[in-house]
């Protein structure tokens, strides 16, 4: 027996009705992309209230996951119904096992509280940068209190999502390398709070000093981010955790600053989806034309020449 | 004493002439994009010849730049010249020295046939997928015979950038994560030469007997990626390597695949600066229209409607 396929809006209805089946099917449609996505999208965007989102990004080997999984426990004991998100983009480098996976199996499998997935969207352009967003909405509409953000990967699209949440947690450890090089990429602006984990392992004080020497070398901020530290493994610190981050969602909420930073959000993914929808017009005019792709090749024209023509003929007058 | 500062036309003409220190400001200007880049990037187009390019990538500690230090060593014993670029969008994450440094202090630094360069874009949108071709073409120009880029960061950008190079080598060492993971995400579509390095431990033998496995299970390729072992401390298999690759350039000179290769790829870049431009144009005028921002936040219109919108204002009629 097989049962008939359901409508986007059929699935959206279901999902905020409560049914994961139809919450899991609408995620994978995100993922996949295109007019399903889109539908999707739109009506997730009208349903979305004002969840809250944390995102958790740094190094491999740093526990990330681990520590996901410990605040899923201590929030449950609070009875916040929440969902996570582990985004994998280039999942064949990281060698190990996905999140939503291996904690699925785990913990929380039997919890209804409790929603995990894995997301990857390799190969849809701007991929996961357009794709997490609506994920998050549509888990947001079907009623999640928080949304959690685990980046699986490393690279800077992997960081980029994370820092887009509400609150954004890095992850050290120590023993992976210096706090220097993590300064000079930025890593200290995105940051709203600090975990040092693994913080029973020989050098875990040394790199907590080192975090906050290099915070007090740089321009007082309006918020100071915390260093903490944690034995996720064991649960230590984890209240701590989650107390800073309700801080900071509470200064975010009294300073204005959350609906600052959702309005840069919805206008730094428009400026995304245009760009995708733009450089599929430019492509496909480019697929046409034999001609200019020619002189491309010839080096009569190079590639700024090329887009100049392009957008021209894109926008007449 | 200080020199006149040289501008991006004159620095290019040094550069072609064999000033280092020239090529080296050339390619911080492309780092750092902008109207300085776009003048040298149309310079170097026009003057680029037809280069050859290796990209290496691979799992973290599988020895990327070990092995790229041994095919240093191999070439200059041939007299070609040659760069090599240390792609790293995301240093924080890494855990390593950069190859550029490292290298640099060692073998190669009195070699003035090698030229070695780190290259990190981060915060500049599109970064590295636009700066990577660039950066080629002005070693191009400036007489390298062959440029090796290899990538530092584990993203999915550095696997592209990789990807765009003519010939591909995907890096694996025993103990780093199983074969069938790599087959999800699609590297072994990018690979056009697969390298089992530190084959002198255990389970290398596992590892290149599961990807010839893999490999041979998808449908037949014009191109069959050889699988090779080597140990690049030490250097056994770099011979080999090189054979392969030259084999690989040798196929794609006869069979036509070069000219549509580099094609395809200057297609993908001037979609990528389109998309650049264009969404810097519709973040502009979303910075400049509170209204519409106020529609976005209060959700009376959703992020696929407000592009629409900016759109059709872009492109009247």
């Amino acid at each position: 027996m097989t049962r008939p396929s359901r409508s986007p809006a059929d699935l959206f209805e279901a999902a905020i009705d409560g049914d994961r089946v139809a919450l899991a099917r609408l995620l994978s449609l995100i993922e996949r992309g295109g007019d399903d996505a889109r539908t999707v999208g739109r009506l997730a965007y009208r349903h979305a209230t004002e969840g809250y989102t944390v995102g958790i990004t740094g190094a491999p080997g740093a526990g990330k996951s681990t520590l996901t999984s410990a605040l899923i426990k201590h929030l449950r004991a609070t009875d916040i119904e929440l969902a996570v998100l582990a985004i994998d983009p280039s999942s064949p480098f990281t060698g190990g096992a996905i999140l939503g996976d291996r904690v699925r199996m785990q913990d929380h499998a039997t919890d209804p509280g409790v929603f995990i997935r894995s997301m990857a969207t390799r190969g849809h352009l701007g991929g996961m940068a357009l794709a997490a967003p609506e994920a998050v909405r549509i888990l947001d509409a079907a009623g999640f209190d928080l949304v959690i953000i685990e980046t699986v990967g490393v690279g800077q699209a992997e960081i980029d999502v994370a820092a887009a949440t509400d609150t954004t947690l890095v992850v050290l450890a120590p023993g992976l390398g210096d706090a220097i090089q993590m300064a000079k990429a930025g890593i200290l602006e995105v940051a709203d709070v600090f975990v040092v984990n693994k913080a029973d392992r020989d050098g875990a004080a040394e790199v907590q000093r080192e975090l906050r020497q290099m915070l007090h070398l740089g321009a007082a901020r309006p918020w100071d981010p915390p260093v903490l530290a944690t034995v996720a493994s064991d649960g230590t610190g984890i209240d701590e955790l989650w107390a800073d981050i309700e801080r900071h969602h509470a200064w975010l909420v009294s300073t204005g600053a959350l609906a600052v930073d959702r309005e840069a959000a919805v206008v730094h993914e428009v400026r995304a989806l245009a760009a995708e929808r733009l450089a599929s017009s430019v492509q496909a005019q480019l697929a046409d034309d034999a001609g200019l792709r020619a002189r491309l090749r010839d080096r009569e024209l190079d590639p700024y020449a090329a887009v100049d023509e392009l957008i021209r003929r894109l926008a007449p007058g």
